[in-house]
């Protein structure tokens, strides 16, 4: 498996995902700013690989820190937090992930400034395993959905360079390998970003998996063909009902899907899930600027000059064509989900399939 | 309406498509072996346009003959016949227009040299004109199903480029423009050749209708909010039942209009639809290597070294996705196709709507 970031020997080390598939280059970061840089310039992208990787940025510019006391250490470590929060501002887990590292802080008020500085070491790290772990869980669930000789479809990059390890969507199918089973995946180009060409064939490749790669119009015919057994998509965003907000194409593969009676799923780590949204209706949908369109990695002019785009970042899928969501407690059915806001709720009631341990 | 060739005082006047969009160049052949050079490095593609331009080509050679009668000028002519159909081997286009100025020729053995010359040029020109004269009918019947203020999607280019003029897909849309309709189209780019972006799009912008390009994978999310009334296609080939082989991704487009319950037409010349085939089953389906999916116009890689590709160049969509085929006779179900094969029918009977001429 492809490690996007981690922590070893006192520094971050960082794949450079901007250069990826052209070159693989690992950048070990001594200096915070560096991680922040790395952030900003999208050396790491993904959620949560960017809440990990700020959470390290902090703990690694927090051992420069000479302090006289916590409320001086606190003083100190300030400008690293706005630092971590300006790469990124409408990065939620980097505000996540600053507010947690607070509150570590806050119960660790009668502790040495060295022993502070170890801490901020222990909990990036916490904050990887954590990731690691949900992400390891919902592989172990997805699996169960995977038979001997498959061929899963995939779209956009929900693997394990967008997070601590594993991935989401790319977790069954790395835990499916494990369990022995021969597996081929399909993976979307992705336009216009083309995640898939770049990210997720590469990473499936580093991780033995077999992986082809087709223009996100293929699809359809292959799964005419019946070449297509299933389909694991991520996703930015899930409603209560069980509507997935996902990269721009999702919603089309889930169409396609239905046609062929293919099973449609999504791998959600309830971080992800937002039980306030009691619809997909009300999830607000990027467009972006043209040249992602126009041009290939922003230098290659493909269209003419002043043609009208429309750049639509993302789309809705409605619950109706998601066969389960994957989470790190167990898959269910879409209308099950709300069932995960309840507490003392007994879980094995809801879920499709079990995991094999 | 942008002209793909030419016949103008005595030259070949092409315009270079292998340089759209970013330059447009036209070049003036004043020799055959120009012409087949064009055909060859595709700066004319599309089969119409290819056959339009081997006729060109011949004419222009057949200038530079001198012979003594009619013997001699035949036995002169051939080898600008079978460098024609050199350029292109699979061309059936090309064979077509060979055979039929063979024919020609063979009904004028008794003129002069000299008419001999000005006859092929005559015969050049009126193959151009048959095809446009097709493509325009196909526009009037076609046109009848778009309405004032209607946006389409279309995949691919079956346009004036691609054809003698109007193109196949695109006539509908120029012939409503002319009738003061207000359409707006929607160019899916066309992954992985972009014949969407490179050409459609640039050529409906030349003809002043408005346009929007954008990725293959958006259509989806487009017709779930509503945005698009139609869709209009070109066909490769068509079996007699009415499925129709186009370029890969024309099914899932097929697909979306269905689930979204948007009318989805096919354009098709006469000439494209082969009576012999019972069903689309039999479409031997190209698979192309994977340089057009790794490489961006063979030079920018996108994707890793190594990578397994799978590059369908077309797909079959079943006669039952189909709303309506508009030919040069008039629109029909694909149910109705069939009827075209016979003599003394009344097409009447069986067209779907009427052209408003």
């Amino acid at each position: 498996m492809v490690n996007a970031i981690e922590w070893i020997d006192g520094k971050v080390v960082m794949l450079d995902q901007s250069r990826l598939p052209l070159e693989v280059t690992f950048i070990e970061c001594t200096d915070y700013l560096q991680v922040a840089e790395g952030i900003r310039k999208l050396w790491i992208r993904g959620a949560p690989a960017i809440g990990i990787a700020a959470a390290m940025g902090i703990a690694l510019g927090a051992q420069e820190i000479r302090a006289a006391d916590f409320q001086d250490f606190l003083k100190k470590i300030d400008p690293l937090f706005n630092e971590m929060l300006s790469t990124r501002p409408t990065a939620v887990n980097i505000r996540w992930v600053v507010e947690r590292i607070k509150n570590v802080l806050k119960d660790h008020r009668n502790e040495t400034v060295q022993a502070l500085r170890e801490l901020l070491i222990r909990e990036a790290c916490l904050i990887l395993e954590e990731d690691r772990a949900v992400n390891r869980a919902i592989g172990e669930w997805g699996a169960a959905f995977i038979r001997d000789g498959d061929t899963i479809l995939t779209h956009c990059n929900a693997g394990a360079l967008a997070t601590g390890g594993f991935g989401t969507a790319t977790s069954p199918m790395l835990v499916a390998q494990e369990q022995g089973k021969r597996i081929h995946v399909f993976a979307d180009e992705t336009r216009p970003v083309l995640q898939g060409a770049r990210l997720t064939s590469w990473e499936l490749m580093q991780s033995g998996i077999p992986v082809t790669l087709i223009p996100d119009n293929s699809a359809g015919a292959l799964m005419k063909n019946g070449e297509i057994d299933l389909a694991i998509v991520g996703t930015d965003r899930t409603a209560r009902n069980g509507d997935v907000a996902n990269k721009i194409g999702t919603y089309t593969v889930a169409v396609l899907c239905k046609t062929h009676k293919i099973p449609f799923y999504v791998a959600a780590p309830l971080s992800s899930i937002d039980f306030s949204l009691p619809s997909g209706d009300s999830i607000p949908i990027e467009e972006r600027g043209p040249e992602e369109v126009t041009h290939i990695f922003g230098q290659y002019r493909i269209a003419p000059e002043g043609v009208h785009v429309r750049n639509i970042a993302f789309d809705v899928t409605p619950h109706r064509y998601v066969t389960a969501i994957i989470t790190e407690k167990g898959a269910f059915r879409p209308a099950h989900l709300k069932k995960l806001m309840k507490k003392n709720i007994d879980l094995r009631e809801f879920r499709l399939l079990t995991a094999k341990k």
